[in-house]
């Protein structure tokens, strides 16, 4: 799906946003690559993140898939607009088991109130990835 | 709903499993009140939990929605059995703005391999709770 | 939760759009009472509507559940404005088999775009109710 | 993903169940092509199943939704095997307006207890598609 940023400014505009996410820099979350309707997360494993079993917690990633369709969702937002998560739902598919994880999202649908998103996380081992979760959520923008 | 425990000593595994979620030590939730099929999380705000906008962040949000339900639903498994989260839903309702968060997780249906809840999460001022937030999901259980 | 109608006239227009709802009345599905808030539906159960084991089928539920809750938003509604779901979100706890199936939806957030809504899906035998279906859904209202 | 049928003879079985799936066949619905780990539905749109504006209801959209992912998922299941929803979230993202609709699901992931599935809804005008439903669910085997 190729989309047509509203904003040219599309990328500075969402690192200045992600640089106020006070708590993805605390989890260690960065934002990668960006380009109109696509965002990457991106998070090194440590021992603060996980569950009772050693992985890395679903809180996490719960998180990361959120704002990683967040932010796919913010390039294509008008200059000025802010963004608000709806909801989200989330299917986990395996345990977030890895050195880092990789979170995507990608919108599939841009309206002028709602945009519609698709997230996938990924546990990284050895450079190879495992699908851990999957969602799907509805974000609103937010016009001054 | 009344359920009865399949395990007696649900207080304590529940507790002593809950200590070993460094994570939610990590974001300082405290589990609260738990009874058959009932848990409560409680949580101070603090900067390092915020988004863009000084609220608490929904990644927070929803980490304590879905531990809420997924203690509530622990408190009824037999002896043994290890809890995982299949997929939750969660739908924001408000701005998290507040001293803290109270999340509280019921069972709607405690079956033999699916359990399922709801969660709501509260923002609490000055001793008054706003709902901001709502969620639905589903656990499983594993047996050794 | 006490909601107050937007629209002193809202069970009128309720009833009217209902009765546009093509498909519910092939179904069979009724409209019953209705309050600010609130919304119930009522089905026989009947042979067309089943699954491949002679349960109501998960479509039917679903329908019930999202119509139900798109209704208990709708009576909390401004005169004039549509409505849309946005989405919806239903776990199914037991086979929907009885003589006739319940919906009952309600609000849990009436906003000034979106609405929240909870339903519940129950099956009817002898007068007994089981819950077969919960649902968790959001509404848009639209302004002419 | 390349997904390995369990049982050989996947695309009879799950034809024969289809055949009785009542409630599918009263809307008109058609399971078209399906191959391991895929399965699509055709419906013909009318009349009887339009909601207050004419257009395909949202019941009808979710039933496909959940169907279509169903069968993909039941295209990997041992001999023997039978289905069952645990959940589905649906977004819509268009009205269903259309001369037909077309449902395609797909799984992301097939486990031993359960499958994870993504569905698409399509209207269909003059042979163009436009996607009106993302769907992402969970569905779980049961052995006899």
């Amino acid at each position: 799906m190729g989309f047509t940023p509203r904003n040219p400014d599309y990328e500075a505009v969402a690192r200045q946003s992600y640089a106020r996410q006070t708590f993805m820099l605390h989890l260690g979350a960065q934002l990668g690559e960006i380009a109109p309707g696509r965002a990457e997360l991106h998070l090194k494993a440590r021992q603060e993140l996980t569950q009772q079993n050693g992985f890395l917690h679903g809180g996490v990633v719960a998180a990361l898939a959120d704002v990683a369709g967040g932010y796919a969702a913010f390039t294509l937002f008008e200059a000025g607009a802010d963004i608000l998560t709806v909801e989200i739902k989330i299917n986990f598919l395996a345990p977030a088991a890895g050195e880092a994880l990789i979170a995507r999202g990608e919108v599939i649908k841009s309206g002028r109130t709602l945009s519609i998103v698709r997230s996938e996380v990924f546990a990284v081992n050895d450079g190879a990835e495992t699908l851990c979760a999957a969602g799907l959520g509805s974000l609103m923008t937010r016009r001054p």
